[in-house]
This record gives structure tokens, C-alpha cells and sequence, in this order.
């Protein structure tokens, strides 16, 4: 079944917002052989709602919108709904009293503009919004469903999965089955890893898909399939796999789509072992993503965000004739944050950044992007100098994986 | 001038990558006047490539695609721009070049599969790609203009902003000034905002536009005006604000569209204070969102991510019999934590945190999203408590803002 997404409000055209409703919906969708065809995103804008609503019914027999039913007068959607599906927006007061409910749990009062969130399309069925006041309308035309849901990613997440794909599910059966396998790579760039993998891909079967997904540090590699016999597809992509395998499994270092802190954390738990970072470029980066996972506090003990030199030599014990003969950006200063960051905060193991993020303080010698990383387990302790491209946000989030993937990599051997 | 963005590529339909330059572009073109009417994404499939070419021709003269162009096979929008503007492709020994010459900087070699980006369409004139192998394409027909753009977001980016952006300047004149005025409130929600500005709001001229963009703990305000006389313009808007200043100025913390972190790093520097962090449940997020602001280092000193309770007390000095008394997750550790990180790291102030980001851990007492946070200057601290909601992330993310806003709190008064 294919669906597609239209995302409604000016701040996502002026890029104040970024759309992630559609890649929430996406990925909950798709292992159940559901596909987003298309994602459109719109203003507050009758006449380009109508069209996009009118292009993606050619496309597809499910539109799913999100925003622009917020309680303020910039959120047209719902009179749109309304003169696209006809009838008119009526006073009901089920969704009056979910409103009420919602707003009393937020501890808050009511005002005359939350109430209105009341007023809805009498062409649809209302679905309650738990979470929030604005109410899930679902209308049916043709055989063809749109169902309207707010653009708060909390609210949509929670409401889309609970509620409106079990519901779409049921409204739509499929008979067709779609798989996905994701191996992560590293050690290659795209063009690289392609030229290797260019017989496996030309003798693919017809109803496999290949695609490379290449992040800073990583290339997600990610085999598709479908078929009407669920067993057969399962078969031919373990197949696959298998081939992969041989041909660079070495390189693999997971076969799901993990982040490289889930990867890291999984084998942490499996081993036993605690973790703490000590960073300096990096900011703090690779502990948020490390503890952005349940669960980590399991192995994860802390981190030393150490932006001025005498903190490194306060907290890590890094030496501060090093410091001065050597700077802070070098193998010797690094080496010893991740050393004294095992010791700080008594983990097994710790990963160290320093480096110049700019998009000041680069030098000759030590450019903007120059970063040295280190990883250290049971006292042995390796290090590796990079120079990465871009501007400083994209250098930390580089930094970031390839810091972590040096600890990946000592665990792993 | 109005354009529309097409994203391509079969991974921003599956929800692995979230489409962000169409953001870039927004933000890039908006000050000068120019608007994106429409964004789209869309697959690695030629038809739907092409219907959304048609689609967007209908709307704009000006179509911008991002993506869809790397050397691999699953990207076969070349072709496609080929078929739909007429040609065939060529080998174009400027381009290769220009791909030897970016291979060559990066260390690399050149492989069959980045030869072949010096392939492209005979009908589009070529932009090199400084800092990426894929050319951008620009193609003309019947007065409108497509150029194609790689997805790299570090690329599309730098090529947008260098090259493809001031050569459509150059190619359509405007004669519309467009201004946005956007202001940073804090302490309302939504729809009590709106309620308070519902005057405000009816009263503004046609040209102008409210609207409201609220993010955990924050709302931004943004007045939207056009006009052929700029200074008009401006002084419609200088007008506006100073009503709006009337009404919510108390709760305006900026006029500037600012992250919190970057207007708590504004204060600082005009105070020339220096900031460290103590954070447990937000595990590092708010030091990355401070040293995401270049410069920060200038007032940032660093952070204690103290997520195991012994580290607490060994790093910040934090008190082991009110960690066992009232808990990590407490007023009074969270204070001494805010203050054990101004004396660890000599700084004149700090913020911390202590919470259950969930999603285990919660307690009757205390339940997955209990967070306290304090922040200290000058001998003064001030602490406050919240249930937030939601899923792990957005716990912390919420954290991250109210406690990056106590501080900003206190440097106000």
C-alpha cells in the first residue's frame, strides 16, 4: 500500500522548522510493506492545499497530512478539509471534552482559542487526540481516505502510531511483503564501496532494491525486497546477505540500522564494561548521543567536557608540559584525556576528542577540521588524526563517529 | 520570486535521512526576498521524478532539486533530466577535471564510478562542484529554470550559496522587499499567546503575517510583511514591534531568531562571564547545543556529565548524604551540582540538570520526565522543577531549554 505525506505550514518553507513527522511516519510504516510514495510540504495556503491534496490522490488512495490545525489564525487546514470534503464545520462536543481533559492534565485552563479546536469538518470521523488538543479528523471520499493529524511531532508520533495505522491497516489489507536489511560499513566512500559491489548488483533478482545511504564516517547499505510469498523473500535476502558477507564483512560492523552509539552500547552491555568520554571539540556531542539511548546509564559512568586547558589538567591529569609543548590539538594531550577519563570516572574504557571545530582557530599547521581522537581499553590505547571537511557542526558530528568507531573497533577485536 | 524544491532519493522516503536542504535553501533565499512555494521529496523513480518536475513548473518558474545524483546505481536522475529537457548525455572533460582535481584533494583515486559524474546532459550548462564529484546542472526551457544540486547537505549548501543562488539572482530580478521580524517569547503557551494577541493580530495591515512557531519552552513570533517600498516596509514592521513590545515585552527574551544557547552566549560575552554545566539527565546535550555557537569557547569552560552518583560527588563536590537522603533526582543535589561546577571549572556561572528521561526509571514519587534544574551566578540559585512529556529525546531537549533559560533568566534581572 502506498501513501503519501503532505506536511502544511510556512515555517517549513521558510526553514525555521525541519519535517520530521514524514520520516516518523515513514519508518513506521515500512516494515509492514507500507511505502510513502511522496512527501510534499506546503504553507498556509488554501489554493496549494487543495492542489496538493488533489496531485497526491492521483498518486495514492491514502493522503496523510500533518499541521496546520494548531488554534491560532495562521492554521487554515481545517476550512480547507471542510470545502474540499464538503459540509461544514460543526461544534462537537466529544472533542470539547477530550480538550478539556487534555488541557486540565496540563494543568492549564481553557481559553476561547483551545476551545475552538472543537469546530470540525461534519464530512469527517473525529479520532480523540490523547495527547494534545488538536483533534484527528479521517474523511473518506471515493473509496480514498485522508486523514489529518497535527503537525507537533510529539502528538503525531504517538496519535499516528496508536491510532491511525492500525486503523489505516485495517481499512487497507496488503497481500504483498516488504523487507528491508541494513549492514552498516565503514573504511570505504560510496564510489569505492560501489565499484566492489557492482557484480553483486547487477546480478540482483529484479524485486531487489540496493541503495547506499552514506553518512559522515559510515555508509548504511540497505538491500530491499518484496514478494507475495513472505518466506521466499526472507530466504533470498539471507542469500544475500551471505554474499555481502564475503564480499565485505569485514568492513560490516552491524546488520541493523543502528546508530554508532546503539552499536556501542550493545557491545558494552554484552561485555560488561563501563564507558566515559573526555572531549574537547566535540563538546559534549558524543556523550548526548550516547546517552540519547535507553538504557545507557547501564555503562555509561559520565563525560568531561574540558573546553578550557586547564580543566583538561584538572580533571583528566593531563600533563601540562604537554599541553604547552605539544597544544591541546595533538596525539600526546589526546591520548592522555582518554587515559585520565578511565581514571576521573573509573570506566573500562573512554574515547577523547581534540581538535579545532572553528570556524576560527584553525592554523598552517593545525587547520580548521584538524581532529585528534583516541580510545582506550584495558591499557591499550589507539589514535588517529583527521582532517574533516565542512562547517563546524559537521565537523563535531564527523569527529563524533569516527571517535566512537575507534572504540568500536578496539572492542571488536 | 517564487521557487519549488524537489528532494530525490528513495532513503528520504523510508525515513533513514531526514531532508534538510530544502531548510538551507529557505533560509538562504528568504532575506532576499525570494520564497519557497512548495517543497516535495521524492523517489529514485523517473516518473515520479518527472511528474514532480511538471507539478512544480506549474507553480514556480524556478525548480531546485537536491540529490538523486551520485555515482552509484540507484540514483538515476541524470537520465531523467536528459529524457524530460531533451539531449543525450555527453562526457565533458571540464568536469573531469574538476572531479580528478576534488578526488585528488581528498586523498583519493579516481574510479570508474566517479569518472562517469563527467557524464551529464548536452542540454544543461554545467556549475563545477568545488567540493563534491557531482556537477550541478542548470537546464532552461520556455523561461524557466531547473538546477540540479547534489543531496551532500555539506555540498548542496556551499554550492547554493556560492554559486547557484547569486546566478538566479542575477537571472530573475525582484521588485518585492519581503522582511521577517521575529521575536523570542517565553512563558506562554500557544494558544494563550494568541489569545493575549488576538487584537494585535486582526488589526495588522494586509501585507503583514503572524505567526506563531512554538518549540518546547519557547515560542518564536515571526511578523512576515511585503511591500515594493522596502522602507515603508521597515517602518510598518518597527511600528509593529514596538505594539508587540507593549503587550509581551516582559516575556520577549530576544528580537533576533536565536537558540537559546545562542542568546545565553550573548549575554555572557557582553557581561564577560564564563559558563560551565553539570548535567546528568540531559547527558551532554545542553554543552553541545553551547558549543554548537562559534566562539563559544570564548565564556564555555566546560562540562561534568556526571550520569553515576559517585561521579557527582567526586567532580562537583555534591553532598553523598543528600544524594542518599533526597535522591539524585532532587532539589538539593541539583543545586550543588550548579554550584560544584563553578568551582570545578572557575567559572562566574553555571546550569544543571538531574531527571528521568525515561523510558524506565520513573517512580510513583517521581515519574519519567520528573527533571530539576538550577542554575547559579554571582552567589545567587535559582532552581525549578517539571514533569515533562514525552519520549526520551524530546525529555531531554525540553530540559535543555528551560534550564539554558533559568540562566538566561537570571542574566536578565
Amino acid at each position: 500500500m502506498e501513501v503519501s505525506v503532505i506536511a502544511i505550514g510556512d515555517e517549513l518553507l521558510i526553514g525555521q522548522v525541519v519535517d520530521t513527522n514524514s520520516g516518523v511516519i515513514s519508518r513506521e510504516i515500512t516494515p509492514d510493506g507500507w511505502t510513502v510514495r511522496s512527501t510534499r510540504a506546503v504553507g498556509d495556503n488554501a489554493e496549494d492545499i487543495k492542489r496538493a491534496i488533489t496531485q497526491a490522490f492521483e498518486q495514492t488512495d491514502v493522503v496523510l497530512t500533518t499541521g496546520g490545525i494548531g488554534p491560532t489564525k495562521d492554521d487554515i487546514t481545517k476550512q480547507t478539509l471542510c470545502d474540499y470534503f464538503g459540509g461544514e464545520l460543526v461544534y462537537d462536543t466529544a472533542v470539547e471534552k477530550n480538550v478539556l481533559e487534555v488541557v486540565a492534565k496540563r494543568g492549564l485552563k481553557i481559553n476561547p482559542l483551545t476551545a475552538a479546536q472543537a469546530y470540525v469538518p461534519s464530512s469527517c470521523s473525529v479520532i480523540q487526540n490523547r495527547v494534545g488538543t488538536a483533534p484527528i479528523m479521517w474523511f473518506e471520499k471515493e473509496g480514498k481516505v485522508l486523514v489529518s493529524m497535527p503537525g507537533v511531532p510529539f502528538e503525531m508520533k504517538e496519535m499516528f502510531t496508536t491510532e491511525v495505522f492500525p486503523r489505516l491497516k485495517q481499512r487497507f489489507q496488503s497481500d504483498i511483503a516488504v523487507e528491508h536489511r541494513t549492514f552498516i560499513v565503514i573504511n570505504y566512500s560510496e564510489s569505492v564501496l560501489a565499484g566492489k559491489l557492482e557484480k553483486f548488483e547487477n546480478d540482483l533478482p529484479g524485486n531487489i532494491h540496493l541503495a547506499y545511504l552514506p553518512q559522515p564516517g559510515i555508509i548504511r547499505l540497505r538491500l530491499t525486497g518484496t514478494d507475495t510469498d513472505k518466506a521466499r523473500l526472507s530466504d533470498t535476502l539471507d542469500s544475500l546477505s551471505a554474499q555481502l558477507d564475503d564480499i565485505v564483512g569485514a568492513d560490516i560492523i552491524c546488520k541493523e540500522d543502528k546508530t554508532p552509539a546503539e552499536i556501542l552500547g550493545d557491545l558494552l552491555r554484552k561485555k560488561a564494561l563501563t564507558l566515559s568520554t573526555a572531549e574537547s571539540c566535540t563538546g559534549g556531542n558524543i556523550a548526548h548521543c550516547i546517552t540519547l539511548v535507553p538504557g545507557s546509564s547501564d555503562y555509561f559512568k559520565g563525560s568531561a567536557v574540558t573546553y578550557a586547558n586547564e580543566i583538561k589538567s584538572a580533571i583528566l591529569n593531563v600533563s601540562q608540559a604537554d599541553l604547552e609543548q605539544h597544544g591541546a590539538v595533538s596525539e600526546e594531550v589526546v591520548r592522555q584525556m582518554a587515559e585520565g577519563a578511565t581514571a576521573t570516572f573509573h570506566t573500562d574504557c573512554a574515547i577523547a576528542t581534540s581538535g579545532i571545530a572553528g570556524p576560527s582557530g584553525g592554523t598552517p599547521d593545525k587547520p580548521v577540521g584538524t581532529v585528534w581522537m583516541a580510545a582506550t581499553l584495558g591499557g591499550k590505547t589507539v589514535s588517529e588524526c583527521r582532517r574533516f571537511a565542512g562547517n563546524r557542526e559537521r565537523v563535531i558530528n564527523h569527529a563524533t563517529t569516527i571517535a566512537t568507531l575507534l572504540l568500536i573497533k578496539l572492542l571488536l577485536n
